[in-house]
């Protein structure tokens, strides 16, 4: 972690600009928004240039050498949940079974997808709190032989945990079948290497642990998987064989692409290689969450989640028990002294977050920390301890 | 035509950077570009703020006072593409069956669109350089009762036609069906009034006529049609109702919007009503049309389009019939020269294309037909003369 505060072009965001403690859209640095101030045609050999730089370098933040060859970055325009519903609809065959494994709203969200789409599956629900393990994937995949493919969400955003995508991708190789990760906040920072975790495709977005602007996402897919899609997607735009196939053919996107949002999107590669990859980033945003995780401990507050489970992409804290605590002032008083927050986004129990990605260090999240504790004093709540209900909730679930 | 050039912020673009003579993308103001130099909260009230001044004033671009309580604008991160396909699977009902007016690229993915849904359509094909017509519509319609809607483009973009929208409006309405509009490479400069022309929906995107940087699109649909979507998208991504119903409720986008292109795109819209809105943006279009296409007659050069069908935002040319003359050669001493063009887009001849739109007026038109003057003399290109069977095959098409 020595190097985690070695990024020296974190600058504070110009007049009163706040800095976003959300995981996308997140704060960006000067030079990824300087990016932006020109116009590219789409059709014009630089931007082809940079369309193949971009899937190249994407390419290989997952596959070393021996894999590189397997695989194929596809980007697609539009949010994240855009191509994650992509690769559900051309990688799944029509009549194919899935597992969903679900602990948040994106897994949740997987599976209302493929609702959408027709697809049959089989859903692993655990609530807010708990991660999907290999045991009952496995179980569950022994049970069910007609499941094709598992669909797991590597950091589930909505509470921040981190699910543990090695151990479930080992038992679904095993038993023959393809695992699709939704890699959407941990890609990027997460390591995660196709030469030891057996998938089949994995998305993320621009806007996320590269720390580009939103409006665009991609896959990083087995070339297999690409081809055997073709004709299979429910969409025109969505269809991700017909994007990489022409994309192959012509050096372009299929229909226009963010050219500005691309432009920054390579910008921030080139700083994501700066910081030393994958484990530079890393190493930053675990001194980001370690620095909060203490500091707001140290100030009473209370994680949703036991430490084994942090991710250094988001964390949830309870919100205090006190009755002067107000989600909506305290966001009010924390914008107000330059820090966006998020509210939480579970169904049991009052919560708020802050991320820990983007063009932020340590020294900001103990700003982040001070202007917390100011907020409480100012709103005049004196103890940042939250119900005794949710301790008891997180202790049953440790159990 | 008075105010045509009033335009007092046109600059030229910074170094090497080229115009983009390419009808989306193109070339953007520097202060829509500067305008992305800052990062937003999705979630926080500024933002929200700033979705409903664009969804309010796109509105407004369509509908005046006495329509305006009966349509709504709903914007969806993508491209162009994206939003027709939201369009066409929120609107037409499952067992719908519908009428494709094509005469280009555009119609004809409208039709693919239409097959990967898996929705019943009849297909009126124009080729290349013809419009639909009132009387066969009107024709099909009486023929085929089951038709519900109706699809047209404004702009045929692949070739620069513009399509008689209102005539077919008329005929559309006067049967009881239903119009849907991609106005892609109209809106904003093409004057379209909802309270004469009778339509459902209209969509279009970020970066044409608005002169935005793109990212996203937009449909202005009737709130009727809206709420009668409910249920029906093939596509979690691109369910118009369920996007509309989400905003209406919370002021957000359902999903990460693309911030930066959106806060760009803001500032395109105060740009769009300083210049007089639609009527100031369509006089310095057909300034810039008419320079051009004077200019390169001067030169030699023929447009596939007779006048009456010519649009001021994109122009097709024929090649010339001098062997000496290649496209990409031509491309490339044109970018040379400061202006990227595009290639044509049609099945029979040969061609290429000037786009009228974005950050440019008459005297950049000047400059672009000097440019394609010295280049023809570098290329040892004596005369721009097309081939004669392209002549013979306008002029039959005219008869
Ligand atoms: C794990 C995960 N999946 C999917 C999404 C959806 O991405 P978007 O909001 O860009 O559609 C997110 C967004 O935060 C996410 O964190
Ligand atoms: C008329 C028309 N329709 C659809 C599109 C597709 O838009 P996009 O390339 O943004 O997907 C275009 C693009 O130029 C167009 O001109």
């Amino acid at each position: 972690m020595a190097n985690g505060s070695s990024c020296a072009d974190i600058v504070d965001p110009p007049g009163s600009e706040p800095y976003l403690l959300t995981p996308g859209p997140l704060t960006t640095s000067p030079r990824v928004k300087a990016a932006m101030l020109r116009d590219w045609g789409s059709w014009d050999g630089d931007f082809r240039a940079m369309t193949a730089t971009l899937r190249r370098q994407l390419l290989e933040l997952v596959c070393s050498s021996g894999t590189v060859e397997e695989f194929d970055c596809v980007p697609m325009q539009g949010s994240g949940t855009f191509v994650v519903e992509a690769m559900l609809g051309s990688f799944i065959p029509r009549d194919g079974r899935s597992l969903v494994l679900a602990n948040g709203a994106y897994g949740q969200r997987i599976a209302r997808t493929l609702d959408y789409l027709g697809r049959s599956y089989r859903l692993i629900d655990k609530g807010d709190y708990l991660p999907p393990r290999a045991e009952e994937v496995a179980r569950a995949l022994d049970e069910d032989p007609d499941i094709g493919h598992v669909i797991v969400v590597h950091c589930e955003t909505s509470s921040g945990i981190l699910n543990p995508v090695e151990e479930i991708a080992a038992v679904v190789h095993a038993r023959g079948r393809k695992l699709l990760i939704d890699s959407m906040s941990a890609l990027g920072a997460i390591p995660l290497d196709a030469a030891k975790v057996p998938f089949e495709a994995v998305v993320s977005s621009a806007n996320k642990c590269i720390e580009g602007v939103p409006g665009f996402g991609f896959v990083i897919a087995r070339k297999e998987a690409l081809r055997a899609a073709r004709g299979r997607s429910h969409s025109l735009s969505l269809d991700l064989h017909a994007q990489w196939a022409y994309m192959e053919e012509t050096g372009q996107w299929r229909f226009t692409p963010p050219t500005h949002v691309v432009a920054a999107f390579l910008e921030a590669l080139g700083q994501h290689r700066a910081e030393g990859g994958v484990s530079g980033r890393l190493a930053r945003y675990v001194e980001n969450r370690d620095t909060l995780v203490e500091g707001m401990r140290a100030l009473g507050f209370e994680t949703l989640l036991a430490d084994r489970w942090l991710s250094p992409i988001i964390v949830t804290f309870f919100n205090p028990a006190d009755p002067r605590f107000a989600f909506q002032h305290f966001y009010d008083l924390m914008k107000g002294k330059g820090f966006i927050i998020y509210p939480g986004k579970l169904t049991v129990v009052d919560s708020f977050r802050i991320g820990c990605i983007g063009r932020l260090d340590a020294s900001v999240m103990r700003r982040v920390v001070k202007a917390v504790g100011e907020s409480l004093e100012e709103m005049g709540v004196a103890s940042a301890a939250p119900p005794a209900s949710a301790l008891e909730e997180k202790a049953r679930l440790a159990a």
